[in-house]
């Protein structure tokens, strides 16, 4: 069995990850740490893991938090994993971190994406910016192997993108600078914490775009499309938060090079993510939602084209906590040791 | 492998029964059945089980559906299932079903329900219901055994107040005639069929009681409490409709017979469902809610007594698709073939 | 023009207010008192207030705030009101308060409340309390008159209650000991302050029971009961949270003390709130729902009987935030200021 | 007073304007036509306007409803305005139409509007066409007086995407071709009729680009954005419905043609709209919501610039119920008869 020790357990990134470990045969829960709550069985936080999980939450000075372990899950805002990792390292274990962290692997490309979300352009453990991956597997796979041992896990927003884009973007069939994607989220995007902008009053029927000046995922999102295509890529990027709990749905739009049918690209669509399980193509005609990938793994894509305008418009759903966090997190982990990529993720999601 | 049927696989029951059994460990999906959508794979109608489950919903007349199998679960409306049980019981399959069709195991008893629904008055299969069991483990263990093959699943609003109040009515702690069950449950006991009290501008921020004048689950709940009592029992009962999908919330109300604290209570209560694995108890400072049992079989009841009034309170939550429809309907059949009760049931639900 | 003053004017009570007094022929908003966000105009906080209140929120110590003005909307906790009536009326302006601090009027009845809801007992200005009226129009009209200088203004369950178990307490129809009040709140209730039990995603598809050992509405409302029976009563009340914004659902029962029908029960409601412009009473068989008095000033009330048990059940709908507080209050200007008791509250409000 | 006639009554759209007409000082309602329910009350299908009007739904072949009127709104799908307008004007009452009918004023650029949309090329009243005007006061104020008897109201995407689209365009802002429009409507702009997709349970949770198409909206979009750059102009419209009952956010973009600062376009955008009490422009630090216009007839637009791509962006938010229809119609009604613009449309909405 892996053990797998969670850091930020009391957050949504954390016992999403918990639900996810409960239910994979090969891997089990070490121990739960966090800050706050210490002490508190998680269940008496989260109710509906009673009889499930009852682990007391740990301090991260708590000897049961330094025993060792096979994996680690850095459920932590940015800055948090950086100073955690090298240690981690060092006892045997492998690291998955949600945060941006290390979802860059140079100096300098960390820098720029601090630069653009205003936190301290250096990197306290730059040594191992080289050593990580992306941890994408739709883009990444041969990269994500037993023997790496360090995985930046992908934002949300980032995931829903980059999956909707990658393949138009690979074929060159995008002009340059024409890339939009206007993205909406639900409210679990924000975290646990409570918000004036979350409290139930002032969003159960209220939807808005947010950080119209600049999104902290839109630099993976230009540096993986980047490399796809070989050049540098920018993108408009629209945050917009709407009153659902679970789900994303970007809209992702770009003038295309050449004519192109629907059929077209969807045949193309199919074929790239031919071996992606978690990946489903639809053409337009489809009535996707989503409702469809809510509690699972999936992202389910709906290509189409404006044959008047001549733009593709590709609509990206996922659950911003599975493949937007914990599910893509728990994929990442079943590739780092060996098992198969679906392991603990393959069951439907419950309608209505 | 045990095989399984579904009649009814196009509503929500009959999905919800799909869900599950695509997570048991010994049973499989031998057929989905209904009278619209023939031909279309179910995974058309419910995107979410695109790869999970392809297969065609097919007619009842269609020679797969005659296929042997080894239970049928028949996710219909009153009256179909007592037209059908006869049949499927003759081809060797057992039979649970989720209507009020064989709730009741008298002509007599089954007479005073369909009256008060204001239906025929005479069951069809009269025969049958000596047979049948209801199918409530937490009161019938006993009586859902492997030789049984007929059993009626309890309606959603039944199991909530009947898990609530029978640890107190069976000790005789109630006045008799006090008892109020005040119920409020979520959108998805309507069914998928579109309706103009459930057309979202018209719910979305609606509460509102109906169906004043009675109750189809009233019948099934007094006759259960007047057999713990070994006594006639009358509630008084109010169906109530709020804002959620999924979910009930029953706050049962009894004046007590002597002075009881909360901590016996919660004591007696503890006991009586100690054999339970579904039913959690907690007193009254646990911060219980819907949202703890929401995807999942569980009943949480939080037991209190008003010292003032010395009125016993419980409230009981639900997920009225799972432990009020198709997650009590599979706890039947794991009974029903002698399998482990919580099989294929006992994973946590996802939250938020 | 009456000219008003808000105090408090940040939160969802003041913010109600103060769209009431735009609309109100004969009266103005003189000023917008707070401690938070001194300075700021109320529509950057409310954006929706953008044209039509642009007045900034200025502190209490501010000179405009000590302006004479005619009323004072005290939208504030309890215990706030009681230290500043004091000088309000001595000013020579009215005070409508909305907590509970001049709900009772003796140091007796005040104590016990205060001690209920674990608060200090004694009052700060007990001399004021035999001057306030409790503000519930429906009950007391003829003490909320020109003389009157200082109101106190009904909790929010409590208006669904009293005014929901009145008309049968005050004709003896129910047995004492025997009424309980099942009430369900929307989230505003709670306020404007974020809390983790209103964060949307830990609210969206919640419903819970809270504060069951005891809410602080019970005291009044036993309190009026009482002086309509002239006997001390004791009610059984359950607070309930269900996700809707706006919107109190009671549902109160009793045991009859004799046999009477819906039809009696409906004809002797109509009487009773005959002269009440903003009390609507329906049989069972109508379709009401809290969507109907959504933005309004109104109360509907349903009421019914169970012959099977001969308890009587009304359901009580309001707005929390209108009827159940700023239209309410609203309400009581009308009265202190003779002007007709409808005026600026007599619109319908806004479906879907 | 002015007369108006709603035919209709019993949509949306109809009980909409019937609210809006209850408070406006100088019109009344002369009756309420529909094809459903006739004979009962408004107020007995939509309880909240129950005392304020009780008038009966009447059929159109009812001799009330053939009574003079000064104005008719027809409340009405497409196809249905233009076989009533005809009579309705001869009458010598004035005519204010929902649909797509009258938005067009030639045959020619009706029948391509008919044939995008899949109906009858062939308008019935072509001779109407020309003498109708399309009724964005925002951008046809001049043609929208006392003289003209017919207006065709706009689609409710369309009110959002022009206004925020037209001064843009008028300046020759944006390069043809570029533009895209992303909007999300709350699902009460599909209408009163259940359907599976709004269906409580299927939509709660539910976000979906629907129509991938082709939008009915699109053309009179193009048609009002090409006379304002006269050229041809072509869009790409995506629309998507979320769990909102009221509410459109549409995202505009556009590939500037020069450089433009966000402050540059705000004072532009803030000129063209100086004159228009119903639009309300804000730079990007604005926390601009849906909710800011929820209940009333304001626009509110967010406007900026993303300087790494030079795209424009602007967010429009409109209630779809209201400036997206009754509200816009309103607002028609009041410059036909010489009324000020903002009459019976100049109170706040309430929040939350």
């Amino acid at each position: 069995m892996i053990r797998a020790k969670i850091i930020g357990a009391g957050g949504y990134g954390g016992v999403g990850m918990t639900e996810l470990l409960l239910g994979h045969p090969e891997a089990e829960i070490a121990c739960l740490v966090d800050v706050a709550d210490i002490g508190k069985p998680i269940s008496d936080i989260y109710l509906h893991l009673r009889g499930h999980c009852d682990m007391p939450i740990i301090d991260p000075s708590d000897p049961v938090a330094a025993e060792p372990v096979d994996v680690v899950f850095l459920a932590t805002p940015d800055g948090v994993g950086m100073k955690l990792a090298g240690n981690i390292l060092e006892s045997g274990a492998k690291v998955i971190d949600y945060s941006g962290d290390f979802r860059f692997n140079s100096r300098e490309s960390y820098a720029e994406y601090a630069r653009r979300i205003g936190r301290p352009v250096d990197h306290v453990s730059p040594d191992l910016l080289p050593t990580s991956v992306y941890g994408l597997a739709e883009l990444h796979r041969d990269d994500i192997t037993q023997d790496r041992r360090l995985v930046g896990n992908p934002g949300c927003f980032a995931v829903s993108c980059i999956l909707g884009l990658a393949p138009a973007v690979e074929q060159a069939l995008l002009e340059p600078g024409t890339m939009i994607c206007d993205c909406k989220t639900g409210v679990s995007g924000a975290g646990k914490k409570p918000a004036a902008a979350f409290h139930y009053p002032a969003r159960y029927q209220t939807m808005n775009a947010y950080r119209l000046s600049g999104h902290q995922h839109v630099c993976e999102i230009e540096r993986e499309l980047g490399l796809l295509c070989n050049a540098e890529t920018k993108i408009t990027f629209t945050a917009q938060v709407v009153p659902v709990c679970r789900g994303i749905m970007s809209t992702l739009y770009g003038k295309l090079t050449k004519d192109l049918t629907e059929d077209r690209l969807f045949e193309l669509y199919c074929n790239r993510y031919a071996d992606d399980a978690f990946v489903k193509v639809s053409r337009s005609d489809v009535a996707a939602s989503s409702s469809d990938v809510r509690g699972t793994n999936c992202c389910s894509l709906v290509v189409s084209v404006d044959p008047r305008t001549n733009i593709m418009r590709v609509v990206s759903y996922i659950d911003n906590l599975v493949k937007g966090q914990a599910g893509n997190a728990l994929q990442n982990m079943n590739l780092l040791f060996g098992l198969p990529e679906t392991m603990g993720l393959d069951r439907p999601g419950q309608y209505p």
